[in-house]
């Protein structure tokens, strides 16, 4: 492993979220509170560590893909410490854990709080709540990336091990240019929708810890009640926002290249659209039928559009409390927290593409009964999709699975209800936020016990970074190896 | 499609029920009850369409894999229809839909029903009932395959079909001998355990209907109360059938032929008892600690190895509500319904050697991110696990996985709590039993609506043929085809 090269990039990282932590600063300078000199503390020694991370460059910039998991994990690990930080300080968030989780809640862009009265925060605090979000969902490394040079082709492998979807990188020559073109239409659609907001006569803190909030597809409310409060129109701009921020990226890239056909024809958008249409006209009828809503039609359209969008986006803004609603209503929600955004965007989930690969896997399968020996390729945008692609996406299928069951189980531990503990446990490993009964909109994640936390935090990043990074770090032979190898080179250097 | 094979096959399944319906007509004359003489027409009318259909020899014996699925599917639903018949007839369960719920729930092993006071059954209808989880365990082709012979290579086709599990038939030289020597120890194992339930002062009655139903690991009990009212030891030799019918049964292969060895060394069969023990021993201590169990650790032992038992084979028995227990250990059993038994058992669920191929695959890949160019093997016995059963089993999954989102959505539409659908959908899918809340040991499945029950027929058909030939029916292109086929046929027969 090179572990130099991973300090120096954890380093960086370090550095990076030093200068990001101005924001709250600035935030506590404009309100005149107290809290943002904790936040100021917190970014010295974050920069001064980072300095000396960064003091001695690596000899070795060489970079495998194990190197780039680690890096990227722990990256994740050190930021959310980091950023978890102020909240203790101030005595905001007291308890150790509950700050962590917050804080990865955060950069995750899930969105779950462990917060009952979110109001009760100060600016400073909301402000950095929210702009995690922002951070968390690009990506730092990948922001990293657009700023410092890494050799060759290894920095692929960084950028690999954080960015969501079955395969990146190859689509532009240089992944440089690459993370720069993400963050500018990141920045850019951010600044549109802040603007909107605004148009709707949204207060400027809210709008700007909305916006950001929404581009990273995180969900942290500021009021108590996430949404409910504002107006229909902010609901809808916020409700296309998410749908935008959740839609491959790559269709931007199209449309600034002004190559619309491909942008229109892409398979993943497509379907991801179709969904969202169809589950809102479903529990839209679905919430009419069943519950007295005040608004009629619109009311039961803009609610159902909202939620539908909030979740299968991965955001988890709420506008209403949905643990009222109908059971086919619910369960609808749950499975799309199952499916999720589409790769190559800020959302979390299975992904729509992965969805459709294993669609198409099973129906490749039954067509196998009829014809067994003819061979039948699975094809993606009317391309056939690699061997390496499907297997890959199987097998990440399977791990997500099982990972779920086995925290469902740890979460059960504890003895709360099988809806809490199955929505809780995918809320936050799909990066969602609220999930159903005591998880739900109008509950928190507080009332669970430190282990359960303990668990969803880590459910939380394995989803934010797709499972096998963060896995990786669990992985035994990882730390042999290392250990093995550094023993070796110890013994030469002591012979030489 | 070879149409005429696949009649002369429905033929001889129906002949075959009627012989078995029998069994009922002997009980009616015991016990002097009326409902017999239903039996018996239905017998007689399945006796002459069979006949009839097996009149004329098929030209053509041989047989294509989609062949063996339609046949199979096809069987199993006559089998079904035919079987469901004196139930109505007898006005014992007079509703259609409730009388097929009941006999595909019977055939398939499930054990779900939607009786409320099964105790107001007469004794030939309880016995029919539980004698369908024995002809369905084992599978009616291949006893059908054990008496008549079908040409060559093809008839694997026809077991593969029903067969339980990643890979079977290979392991016999002949599929014939493979048959009886299945028939020959599910025969003798059945027998032994009704004269261990006999030894416990068990009612003959009651001890022929238990240990048909354990056999097929079915679990329709003739009490409201399943087996709670019985003694400790009927409980601990049922559960321990349980456990000893949902094994591989190559194990007992093994043990005929003396490989004593082979037969400890299997892989699949170790992991089953270890999950036995340590799920029973944390349910057992779980319990204690939450509840007031009256007889202590035995009975909380009792109660913990039965249910666990009675779940993960797919019997579906219950001597306890399980439904109050705490919600960790109703998490436990929610995870075993999804795992099931062993392959070339007759237990469903996705199978032990299965979860235990899928975990391996997660594992190989992890490896992979450590060395991406070293090729690891997926070891099974230590033997490597062929690439196509590795891909299967993956596909299998993800149908599975796919079926049962589908499946739960369609139940959630008539508005039933999550738990209740979810459970329902789960324990029919994986032919168990039981769920919990509505449809838990207390409850049944009666307070469904008609469209629900007809989705979980489906379940219940696609979970016990292993979802592909059953989907098969579904497959536009089947019938295309065979419309096609046929219409060139006659066009044929008019030029010459």
């Amino acid at each position: 492993m090179n572990g130099a090269m991973i300090r120096y990039i954890l380093g960086y990282v370090l550095k990076i979220e030093a200068v990001l932590m101005l924001v709250p600063c600035i935030t506590s300078l404009c309100y005149r509170e107290h809290e943002g000199i904790f936040f100021l503390g917190t970014g010295a020694a974050a920069f001064l560590l980072g300095v000396l991370m960064t003091l001695k460059k690596p000899e070795k910039t060489v970079f495998y893909l194990k190197d780039g998991c680690v890096a990227t994990s722990l990256s994740w690990i050190f930021l959310s410490v980091f950023g978890a930080l102020p909240f203790v300080l101030t005595g905001e968030i007291p308890n150790v854990i509950n700050a962590l989780f917050e804080t990865v809640s955060g950069f995750t862009t899930t969105g779950a709080s462990i917060l009952a009265n979110v109001e009760g925060l100060s600016h400073t605090a909301l402000i950095w709540r929210s702009f995690t979000h922002w951070i968390g969902g690009m990506g730092v490394l990948v922001f990293l990336l657009a700023i410092i040079p890494l050799s060759g082709g290894s920095n692929i492998n960084l950028m690999r091990a954080e960015s969501p979807g079955p395969s990146v990188g190859k689509f532009y020559p240089k992944v440089k240019n690459t993370a720069r073109i993400l963050y500018m239409i990141y920045i850019g659609m951010t600044a549109v929708m802040f603007l909107l907001l605004l148009a709707g006569h949204m207060p400027v803190f809210d709008a700007i810890c909305t916006s950001v909030g929404t581009a990273g597809t995180g969900g942290f409310g500021i009021k108590n009640e996430s949404l409910a409060s504002y107006s229909p129109y902010i609901q809808w701009v916020t409700a296309v926002f998410m749908v935008l921020f959740s839609v491959n990226f790559n269709a931007y890239y199209y449309i600034i290249y002004r190559q619309f056909k491909k942008a229109f024809q892409m398979e993943e958008v497509k379907y991801y659209l179709l969904i969202i249409l169809a589950a809102s006209l479903f529990i839209m009828g679905n919430i009419l039928c069943t519950m007295d809503i005040r608004g009629g039609v619109f009311d039961a359209l803009t609610q159902s559009v909202f939620q539908v969008t909030s979740v299968i986006s991965s955001t988890g803004f709420s506008s209403v409390d949905f643990n009222l609603w109908p059971a086919a209503s619910k369960t609808v929600l749950v499975l799309l927290m199952f499916i999720g955004a589409c790769a190559g965007s800020t959302g979390g989930g299975i992904k729509i593409s992965r969805i459709i690969i294993l669609l198409k896997t099973m129906i490749k399968e039954l067509q196998s009964y009829l014809h067994p020996k003819s061979i039948v390729k699975i094809n993606m945008e009317k391309k056939p999709v690699e061997h390496e692609v499907i297997r890959s996406t199987n097998v990440y299928f399977i791990t997500f699975m099982l990972l779920f069951a086995i925290s469902v189980f740890l979460v059960s531990l504890e003895g709360k209800d099988l809806v809490t503990n199955f929505t809780a446990v995918i809320a936050t490993l799909n990066n969602i936020g609220p999930g159903l009964s005591k998880v739900g909109p109008a509950g928190n994640f507080d009332g669970l016990g430190s282990f359960s936390k303990c668990v969803l935090i880590f459910d939380m990043l394995a989803g934010r970074l797709e499972l096998f990074p963060i896995l990786l770090l669990f992985h035994p032979v990882l730390w042999k190896e290392t250990l093995l190898a550094k023993r070796t080179a110890w013994r030469r250097k002591g012979r030489g």
